[in-house]
């Protein structure tokens, strides 16, 4: 990272005021700065290093998939039409990005402006602010920019100093890029996470369809909960297969619980069938997380578990856009009684590493670290 | 304001202990505190402006209204009788702000004293502290003060440069205040803030005579849903003729529901009979809240929502003195599920503003500003 | 306090980074130091005090009865039969201590790690940190200390400058180590405090019993309602006698009910005999401070409650090892519904006083200050 003056971003940006504990700032900052980037939960598609093609043009690479960009500009009265959102191939570019640019002053002061100004930088060079008077240069830059040999994926992993990165994957994903990157001899350490919310959660959309694309894949009839759990075990064991070290859960709340065999294969039948009720979908998730839990035991996998969104808020947004569009809202959360059953029942065990995240603050110090001394 | 050297108050109160930032802090400052009051929830009635009499003596005016000063002296063992709470005409004022001037210590590192500190000293010119030795001293120069033509009301409106000020009223209000102050010639912005809960609240008291005089001043029959949905509607345009821009409302929970007409009705009927259950009635609130939604949208009226706190918590006081004497206690409060069926209505709507308030702070980062992209 | 250099602690521990601040906080430590402490919740034993013995070994005293410390290490791996956690007589406490010291970089930045620095060099004098290199030293010096008259129990409770000083204690104690402290003819003030939770819990460990045991030292059939409360009421007498001044309660929740004398001795059946339910349970408990709130008004022991942890989280180390081992877990917390219904009882009595306690940061400016105005 270069050392000269900055015109976008300040080189204390995010440090303290005051004087004393800003020159404590600068000097740990110095000796991290440095290290390279272990990235558990890296927001990125393998197919990005397989292919390693340039990426798209500026609208399509900062704005289209960026829910904070776009959910900040919606609430201020834009169209999301007129932001190409949800589109396949954009036709207007240059003109979302204009839009983009005009109203960038709303994002003073948000966490997305202070990454965007160091790309807008380091990345690419630029100086003066974004705005309506600059939105062509930028547009005319990055472009320009992402065309050379140096912003290609896999250019761009080398010189951020990348040492892992793990994709995000749905167990019915082939893994065919992930394979494609092994065999391609690239010396890179990209792996895959097994993020199985497609399957475990009754309130996904096409969940039945997907566990029986689940069982075709691992050659296990999943119309029954033997075949289903051995499905699970044997897609972990795929994913395991090519580097993946953890799972990753996304549930509405931490909730677990440890049913007998049986009850939880009635359960399982239940939200196979279609008619389940809230309470029985919260039950399959809640004893799907210990059944996660015990093969992480066997396996070894870490446990993720970022539990507490109420997932696709905006109603409206859902039904024309689908999820992961910026619609998850926090809620309260509850890891103390929700995750009893399971800490009851593998807490102990060596083999058996649980990473708790949370959207809800004031968890951290009521239960997240007292929790950590089991 | 002045700058002389102060005694009550110091010029960086409530600034920032670090000289950095303090000096950050008082220059922000500078730049706004010329800045004209715009008031959108006043806590004043507009009868002091319409009759521009005199205030009433130091006790009637400071310490009889005031739950943060009466609740502060009750808790350390005084007889809310001897402060003469709850009663028309003060027998004896100078003893009951003796009393108070006593046991002014009791209020060190309160904002109660320091806006009561800012008041004494900017607007009556008092340089000494408040207490026993000085409580005649004061209770005279405020006398003296309250009597002369700068402190009626509306010289205090001009004196603290107030650009527009909104009291709150009630459904049941003719708002003839309103209309003396406009007929008055006065060129001065005091308009009227639709506070609807004593006819939506089926625990306010008295709330079914309450609903019966909403009808006879509306000229509709509020025996029924559709005549006390009419009649509400005609109320917010006898408001917003006075220059009402904004509802609001005071819920015990954020709790919405969208019944169909049917079911609304038929909820109406139960809650007027006297005989709801609590959890009818506070279905009947969160029906009510999506009604009010629904009107905005219409009419433009900003809708404000005080949610999250328990109301009248000390019975006894209750029971003897009424409401808002000061023990509206603040409890946890959801946002996001409880907000859902409103949001999921009218949350994109662009003629709608919702404005959030919350008692409950860890609400800010975790649902408040997440929900303010809808 | 010695003032020379130090090399464990430093002389500005815990107060802020920044100069100015840290100048204000160094001002008003320097007032408060050396006043006497008054420790209303002591966590000694009045056995300490009546016997004057000499402390145990290093291991013995800092280690097994600090789950602080064992489960940090617990959490890293290490067995709690290597640290001898449970055990009556340690086997080999130097044993147990060299793993201690081994591992004690793990409390860096930990609260354990500044207290046990503040004594290790304050009290023993030693300047190089706990290490597995000095392991030995640490042990032989606190050992050949712990063995010197200025060591023993009451030359430490004249050196800490104490002036009163409660244990709590169980309704089963005799209180017979108080009784014998004030036989000793010492002049110090070392109090009971009534911690009954072991008889008004029906979860405790032996709760039936417990009961049983009360009514024969109390003399009362505590097999019925009335004689359960006698012996109760006789019991706070009994500590009142010794120079108790409060109660102390620990409750999983801070629920209160005020139910009718003839519903409050069916639910005592009920849970006495052992089949209640969690329902039943939870409502006897929260009976049971109403009745504990209605004893403080007529004998005037301050009540202190400490509600909010999920006692015993750890079901294996529950089962091995018994409570109290650490794995008291906070959860969020309602102090407002809950104590309603004592509060509409008593609240308004000038004879009564209630201190809450809290695991649950965020209760105090949301619950706890504004119910402090009752």
């Amino acid at each position: 990272m270069s050392t000269r003056a900055m015109n976008l971003i300040h080189n204390d940006q995010l440090f303290p005021a005051d004087p004393v504990m800003r020159g404590i700032a600068r000097r740990l900052h110095a000796e991290v700065r440095g290290l390279p980037i272990i990235s558990p939960h890296g927001h990125t598609q393998a197919a990005w290093f397989a292919d390693n093609q340039p990426f798209p043009d500026p609208a399509k690479l900062f704005v289209q998939p960026d829910h904070y960009i776009f959910r900040m500009l919606y609430s201020q009265g834009i169209a999301l039409e007129d932001l190409e959102i949800g589109v396949g191939e954009l036709k207007d570019p240059r003109r979302v990005w204009r839009i983009f640019a005009e109203n960038y002053y709303l994002f003073r002061g948000t966490p997305t402006r202070m990454w965007l100004d160091y790309a807008f930088q380091e990345l690419f060079g630029l100086e003066e602010r974004l705005s309506g008077a600059t939105a062509d240069l930028y547009f005319d830059v990055i472009s320009e920019r992402l065309r050379t040999p140096e912003f290609r994926p896999r250019a761009l992993y080398d010189r951020f100093h990348i040492e892992v990165l793990a994709t995000t994957d749905s167990p019915l994903d082939s893994l065919a890029d992930h394979q494609a990157i092994r065999d391609s001899g690239w010396k890179a350490r990209i792996i895959p996470a097994f993020r199985p919310d497609s399957v475990v959660d009754p309130d996904f959309a096409g969940f039945e369809k997907n566990v029986a694309k689940l069982g075709q894949i691992a050659g296990e009839d999943t119309g029954s909960w033997q075949g289903y759990i051995r499905a699970l075990e044997k897609t972990r064991a795929r994913f395991k297969a090519l580097g993946c070290t953890a799972t990753d859960h996304g549930h509405p709340t931490a909730l677990t619980v440890d049913l007998p065999a049986a009850d939880a294969a009635r359960v399982f039948e239940t939200v196979l069938s279609g008619r389940a009720a809230e309470r029985q979908k919260e039950l399959f998730r809640a004893q799907m997380l210990t059944e996660m839990a015990r093969m992480s035991v066997e396996d070894g996998l870490v446990m993720q578990l970022h539990p507490g969104a109420y997932r696709n808020h905006n109603r409206k947004m859902y039904e024309r856009y689908g999820r992961d569009v910026g619609a998850d809202i926090p809620v309260a959360t509850d890891y103390v009684h929700a995750l009893h059953p399971l800490l009851a029942r593998f807490g102990n065990e060596k083999n058996f590493t649980l990473i708790l995240f949370t959207l809800d603050e004031t968890t951290y110090t009521r239960e997240l670290a007292p929790l950590a001394g089991h």
